[in-house]
């Protein structure tokens, strides 16, 4: 227990609060809308780096201090996202100092106001802008400008996820190759939240898109696994294909079909792409480069498989490839907090709209363990996990 | 007999021109300066694509006629680049139909011109700008703008390899990113002609250079060859140190050299490099990308150890590398025949001045074979083979 409560304040604000409050603090306590204390929390945190389903634990959170221009936020919905999970294991280059409350992006509604605030409202319905560390947790209090009110005609899944995969696929479609209607780009990792996205986000550009997927088997159980060296297609392959397509996917291939001399013959009316999009490493990158036509770039945002992306001498010198890479925290750092928000208030628009889904399974805050062990993969291919609180 | 007339007919112009010479041209011919007809000519031919030293042969041309517009020139000297060889192998992608004549660049001097030839005299030292197939011979006839003038004072070897390697050195010092006075660049297959030009023409913009060499062992004979998981240095490594830094190298490092944990703390002042080139592949191009730093460009411009580059995840998200290509000959072939021969004019002017040197090894055409041997490797590591014709 002693350890707990160490854990707890010290995760709190990302620093040890002083308990009780203190007199000068009293005051402010006064004058706030609401209690001068956040309510008690429970929060998913872990102690130190490693396995994320070993070092993580729910604990209880004491109530802390709301400050004038602070903002208390009942939590609704935040995911768990590859990164949240690199940055747990300790492989991820920017993440909090342990102990640290898990998550990355999330949506709430304001339980409590800070005295001077003037722009928010109790009930408002808020996401952290930009994103910031500790989203896993019942109650957050921060100042007020880290906050951004969001339209509460948007399900809350999507307000909960629209930062960190969506605008990747918006940012990547617009950052590093100038691509006009009726141009296509390629990707692999399709069946991805980004990868959902980029289809969409194309379609709605009149952009075409050619999508790798990895050969899949559907079980009896209904979970989907990835294949290999099994046949040349897979009533789950057949599935995805059928989704991806629903999104507006112009072109579908799992890896096994991509096992041809020129995979180029297989576009059938599909230009060849100037632009790819690399999220897995290894052979699925390899095939993204294949389809490039002279002078294409490839951007690397995601590395699932583990293997690095491999690259011929003449892919470079001959077919003039340009490689890239991109990651969001580091764009979002370059002081672009409007231009953000600007960008999630459009992809939510499109949202509201009917124009933009994508798949996400909605599990219960006190299931977290489940949910963990389905985005770490123990349970095969799983759609996006959101808790929900 | 008759087949090598045959072969020397279809590759004197690149067609089967018709002899004897047909009545209208005879007129041409009278008017000319000189003779009507080219002399006899010896060129490096290969019917099929293959193992160089084995497809290779030196055969007698017939002389082929002398239009108005056209130029004769007596060859002088000619490099014997790791393109040339490529061409022959059949595995470049552009490169003439065969039967050809070897070679790309040279320096030769006017021997006779056609009656309508005015901006240039017969004694004139001319080069092919832009560089064109079938150099390896001793006269060859082409059209006045094809040729470019070149200063008598500079060494004419320098005039005869001036545009394929040191113009790729300026290029990629121009073209991929803005460097000032006090960055750095890092490159690997330093000793390559290229590689000693972007030492030199780095050095005179102020720009330091770290550059990574093969370990190399000295024989008794005096060959330098390249050696695997022997000591960590070397005779031989030391004496290419010597002459790199000779030229203006900043740092030189030997591939065993940097099996280190963290190859920046050898830098000693030496800024973290903006920019990198590599035309080995495999670890040593995985050298190139430790040394750079964050935001970095690798330029590929060649494959020497037929291995691909392979590229971590991270090396691209996190370190937000970009990795691209390098092919002079698609970049002079977009219309840049005048900016090309201005760049040319300028290296050239350097070398008269004493401020940019390589080594080269000059050697008779009657050698040809030799030289083609040390060409491939098969002699060890040597300077680049000039024929001298």
């Amino acid at each position: 227990m002693a350890s707990s409560l160490r854990v707890a304040l010290s995760i709190a604000r990302g620093r040890i609060p002083s308990l009780p409050v203190p007199p000068h603090n009293r005051t402010v306590t006064v004058r706030a809308l609401s209690s001068g204390l956040s309510p008690p929390s429970k929060a998913v945190v872990y102690d130190q780096h490693g396995q994320p389903d070993q070092v993580t634990r729910v604990i209880d959170v004491p109530p802390i201090e709301i400050k004038e221009n602070d903002v208390c936020v009942k939590m609704l919905a935040a995911p768990i996202n590859p990164s949240d999970i690199n940055r747990i294991e300790g492989v991820y280059p920017v993440r909090p100092p342990v102990p640290a409350v898990g998550g990355y992006e999330g949506v709430g509604e304001i339980y409590a106001l800070g005295s001077s605030v003037r722009k928010l409202s109790v009930g408002d319905r808020v996401i952290p802008s930009p994103p910031s560390f500790g989203t896993w947790q019942t109650y957050i209090v921060k100042k007020e400008g880290l906050w951004h009110k969001v339209d509460k005609d948007v399900p809350l899944e999507y307000a909960a996820t629209v930062t960190v995969n969506p605008l990747t696929a918006l940012r990547m479609l617009e950052d590093f190759v100038k691509l006009k209607e009726g141009d296509a780009i390629v990707q692999n990792g399709t069946t991805s939240l980004v990868g959902q996205c980029i289809i969409q986000l194309a379609h709605i550009r009149g952009i075409r898109s050619i999508n790798i997927i990895r050969d899949r088997v559907k079980t009896e159980l209904g979970h989907a696994f990835d294949v290999k060296d099994l046949g040349p297609l897979w009533a789950g392959s057949e599935d995805v294909k059928g989704r991806l397509t629903q999104l507006g996917a112009d072109a579908v291939f799992t890896e096994k079909q991509l096992e041809v001399k020129n995979v180029k013959e297989l576009l059938a009316g599909v230009p060849e792409p100037a632009l790819g999009f690399n999220c897995v490493g290894g052979n699925a990158a390899s095939l993204v480069l294949k389809f490039l036509r002279q002078g294409g770039t490839m951007v690397t945002y995601g590395g699932m498989a583990k293997k690095p992306v491999t690259v011929s001498t003449s892919s470079f010198i001959f077919k003039d490839l340009a490689l890239r890479g991109f990651w969001l925290q580091k764009w979002m750092s370059s002081e672009r907090a409007k231009e953000c928000r600007e960008m999630i208030d459009y992809l939510l628009g499109l949202v509201r709209d009917g124009k933009f889904r994508y798949e996400m399974e909605l599990v219960p805050f006190h299931d977290f363990d489940t949910a963990l062990d389905k985005a770490l993969g123990k349970l095969g291919s799983q759609p996006k996990q959101v808790l929900i609180f």
